[in-house]
């Protein structure tokens, strides 16, 4: 299994709107990717690991695959149409990782 | 639920014992929280989101708690000999985001 992190930075001029994400960007995700995608969530930053600091990630969202390919196949030709709704909810840009899912 | 992410920066430099990690320093982890651990998960970083780029974090453990009180009563106590633990899997210093669950 893999696991495709979207890492939102934070930053004071950062925004994103956490209702439309779930309830819209989310279903629309899916609705994209079918049975390829096997599973997603979403946190929201609260904060970092010292007292009163701040999250380093606004917020993340994560898509679980069974392989890369599977990844690549499903994810690539929706790319345009996922990265579009981007604006509909943040300004910030995000980073992606992709990883193994180990345990 | 809360999820607590601790994020190991990758680097040329960067080491990271994936065995270990799983096979010894989640087990003594999860003895020291207790019931207050609800579940936990590791990732292993594979790439970025552009072709043949690296992974931003070499690895990625995950931990869930009901609550940010949770996660203070049970982890303060038992802080240093976590992290005291890291020296035998990681020279990377690991950054440390708490996140509300979402989705």
């Amino acid at each position: 299994m893999i696991k495709v992190s979207v890492l939102y930075p934070n930053g004071s001029d950062k925004t994103f709107d956490m209702d439309y994400y779930c309830d819209t960007h989310a279903p629309l995700v899916a609705g994209l990717l079918g049975d390829a995608l096997r599973g997603a969530t979403v946190e929201k930053g609260l904060g970092g690991g010292a007292p009163d600091s701040s999250a380093l990630y606004i917020a993340m969202g994560n898509m679980y695959f069974d392989s890369v390919e599977e990844f690549g196949k499903s994810f690539g030709p929706n790319a345009e149409k996922i990265k579009g709704d981007m604006v509909n909810f943040t300004n910030s840009q995000p980073i992606i990782q992709v990883s193994e899912v180990m345990l």
